[in-house]
C-alpha cells in the first residue's frame, strides 16, 4: 500500500428536512451570503424559497447569483468573484449539483485573487484562499459536495480544467435526498455513470490496496443495486439516500486513499465536453465500457476478473477471461438499461476531429495509469465509441 | 436511512517514514509537547528515541508521561491533566496504541478543567474544550487515532466509561504500518478482533442501510484477509498496512454513518475488564461469538445470512439459517486460529459475581439495539460462555 494522506473536515448533514438548519450554519460564517445556482429547477421545485426564506429568518443578505451552466463557464466565475468583492460576501452558498457548487469553489477562490481566475485553472498560480464555500445538494453525482475538487470550461479555448486547494472543501454540505426526487431519469442515469466511474478511478490501478478495492466494491455495488430503483421510482427515498452518499463517498478520500487516479476516462471526457457541450456523465458511459474492453488483456484480466466477480455478482470460473469478459458485458448491459449512451453517434457526434481531440487529451507520451494509452490507443478507442 | 451527520477532521498521515514529519506537524501548534505512551515497548522499538530527537530538533520541550496502562486509569487523567497544566503544554502526543491515545484525550480535555476529569466519564459535566492532540499509533485495533472517543477505568468504583466530544479528535495520527511489525501474536490477534467488533456494532443493526453495510463488509472482509498473515509474518507490511488502515476506517464514523452504535458486546465487556482488568479483545473475543449463537433467530437470520455469505464466504443457499450458523461458525474457528479465548474460563474466570456483574452491564430495562437483551439474557450468554 502506498503512503498517503487521508484529510476531509467537510461536515456532511444527512436526510430529510436537514435543509432547515442551513439559516443558522450560515449564520456562523457571517451576514452577507452568495447564493450560487443553476437554471430554473430549484425554483420550481420551491427549495430556492425555502432556502431563500430560512436566511432572512436569520437577518443574512443574500446576493443573488443563478444561472450556473451544467458545464460552468469560466465567464461565472469571474462574474460570481467580482460579486463577492463587491459586497463582502462571508460565505459562498451553493444550492444545486456538481456544477454549481464546482462553481461555487471558483468564485469563492476568486473573490480572495486579484488576477483572472482562469489562472487556476490553467496552472498559472496556486490559490492562496478562498472564501468559506458551503452546499445544498440537489443532485448524486460529483461528489462535489464533500471535496476540494472544481472543474470548469473555457469555451474560448476549448479547455475543461480542475483544481483544488486546501481551501476549497466545503465547509458543511446538506444533502436531503428529498431534493433529488425531481431528477430526471436521464440526470439520475447520468449521476449513476459519474459516480460509478469516480470509483473505477481508483478501482483500477496496479496498486495493491485490498482494503481500498473492498471499499470500493461496496459503494459500486450499491450504486448500481439503487439505480434503476430511483429511475422506476423517482421517490424512493431509500434508494435516493443510498444513491446519495454512495456518490459522496465515490469521491470523498474513502475509495482512493491508497490510489492515484487512473485519469483515462476523466480527461478524455473533459475534452469531448469541451469540444461538444456534452453532459460530463453521457460523456463517461460512452467512453469506459469501450476503454474497459480496449484495455482487458492477459496482464489486466486479474483486476476485470475482480470487478466482474464481487462487483457484478458474475459466477466466479476457472477461465477469468471469460468472467472479465462478463463483467465488461454487464457494464454495456446496465449502462443501456439506464438509457444512458454507449456510441458517440447516440449524441449525433459522428465526425469528430479526432487529431485535435487527441492533441488536448493525451497532451505527454500516454494517458493512463492502470494502462498508459498512447494517441494511437485513444484513437482507437474513441473510434470503436464512434 | 437514517439522517445522519458526518464529520471527521482528523488528518492521517499513512505510511513508511511518515513518522519524520511529526516534529514540524507539532511545531504548529506550538512549543511545549506532553509525550504520552504506555510501557516500556516503544523504548525497545527505538521509536522514543526518534520521536524525542524529531521534537528535540524543532526546539520543542517535552514533558514526559510514560506508564499509561492497557486499561488507562483515571489517575493517569489527572496526572496528565496536572503537568499540562503545571508545564503550558501546547499539544498533547501520544505515541502507542488505543490506551494511549484514549488517556491522551482525557488528558487533553483535564489540562482546562478544574474539577476532576472523572466528571466527564461519569457524564457529569460536558468538557468544553481540550487541548490540541495528536498521535503515532504503534497497534491497529482500536479506532481512537481518528475518532472522538476516550474510554478510561475508574478501578476504585470497577466503571469503566467512554465518552467523546468535537475537542477530542486528534489533529494529526501518523500510521506506519512498520511500527506495528513488533506487535506480538497475541496483541495482533486482539486488534483484529477489537477492529472486527467495531464493525459489528455497527453492521447488526435493524437500520436499512444497504451503502453502510456493503462498506462494513469491505472492511471486515480485508481485516479477516490478512488477520493470519500478520501473525504468521509480523514483518508484512501489506498485512500490517491493511489492518492498520482498516482497524481506522472501522470507527472513524464510514462503519456507521447510518447506524445507533448496538452496544452490548462493548458495553458488556466494559464491565468485565474494570472487574477483571483483561484485555479488552480478550473479553470482546469471549462475547461476540456466543452472542451471535444466542441472538440468531428466525428475526434476525437474515442480517446473519448477510454476514455469512458476503463477509465469510459461506455458499449461499435456499436454507438461511444452515447459511447462517455456518457463518458464525466460521467466527468461532477464526478467533481460535488466532489463539483469542472463546470462553471466560480461558482467561482463568470460573465463578464470575453474576449478579454484580449483570447490575453494571445491563442498566436499564434491557441493553443492545439490534436484539435488545434483559439481565436473564446477559446471564445466559455470560453462562453460554463460561
Amino acid at each position: 500500500m502506498k503512503n498517503f494522506s487521508f484529510y476531509n473536515p467537510t461536515k456532511v448533514l444527512f436526510g430529510k428536512g436537514e435543509v432547515d438548519k442551513v439559516g443558522k450554519l450560515v449564520k456562523e460564517y457571517g451576514n452577507t451570503v452568495l447564493l450560487v445556482y443553476g437554471k430554473s429547477s430549484i425554483k420550481r421545485s420551491g427549495l430556492y424559497d425555502k432556502v431563500v426564506s430560512l436566511l432572512e429568518k436569520e437577518d443574512i443578505k443574500i446576493i443573488d447569483f443563478g444561472g450556473i451552466d451544467p458545464n460552468p463557464r469560466i465567464e461565472s466565475i469571474r462574474e460570481g468573484g467580482d460579486l463577492c468583492k463587491k459586497h463582502n460576501v462571508d460565505l459562498v452558498l451553493a444550492v444545486g449539483g456538481g456544477s454549481t457548487i464546482d462553481a461555487s469553489k471558483g468564485i469563492a477562490s476568486a473573490a480572495l485573487y486579484d488576477g483572472d481566475p482562469w489562472d487556476f485553472y490553467s496552472y498559472k498560480v496556486e490559490s492562496k484562499g478562498a472564501l468559506p464555500i458551503a452546499s445544498i445538494l440537489t443532485l448524486a453525482a460529483t461528489g462535489s459536495e464533500m471535496n476540494a475538487g472544481t472543474v470548469v470550461t473555457n469555451f474560448a479555448t476549448k479547455d475543461k480544467n480542475g483544481w483544488g486547494s486546501p481551501f476549497t472543501n466545503p465547509k458543511f454540505s446538506i444533502l436531503d435526498p428529498v431534493n433529488t426526487f425531481t431528477v430526471s431519469p436521464h440526470q439520475t442515469g447520468c449521476g449513476i455513470v459519474d459516480a460509478l466511474t469516480h470509483v473505477y478511478e481508483f478501482y483500477f490501478s496496479n496498486e495493491d490496496a485490498y482494503l481500498n478495492d473492498r471499499v470500493c466494491e461496496g459503494i459500486m455495488k450499491t450504486i448500481i443495486h439503487y439505480g434503476p430503483k430511483a429511475i422506476e421510482n423517482p421517490e424512493d427515498y431509500t434508494a435516493r439516500a443510498n444513491l446519495m452518499f454512495g456518490a459522496t463517498l465515490a469521491l470523498n478520500g474513502v475509495t482512493g486513499f491508497a490510489k492515484d487516479f487512473e485519469g483515462f476516462n476523466h480527461s478524455t471526457e473533459h475534452v469531448l465536453s469541451a469540444f461538444y457541450d456534452i453532459a460530463h456523465a453521457d460523456g463517461l458511459s460512452i467512453l469506459a465500457p469501450h476503454w474497459m474492453e480496449y484495455i482487458l488483456s492477459d496482464k489486466t484480466v486479474n483486476k476485470f476478473y475482480e470487478f466482474a466477480v464481487n462487483v457484478w455478482g458474475v459466477h466466479p470460473n476457472k477461465d477469468k477471461m471469460k468472467v472479465a469478459k462478463e463483467g465488461i458485458k454487464r457494464v454495456f448491459t446496465y449502462y443501456k438499461s439506464l438509457n444512458m449512451p454507449l456510441y458517440l453517434t447516440d449524441l449525433d457526434i459522428t465526425n469528430p476531429p479526432l487529431e485535435e481531440i487527441l492533441d488536448k487529451a493525451v497532451k505527454g507520451e500516454t494517458i493512463g495509469r492502470f494502462v498508459a494509452l498512447t494517441k494511437d490507443d485513444v484513437k482507437n478507442i474513441l473510434t470503436k465509441a464512434l
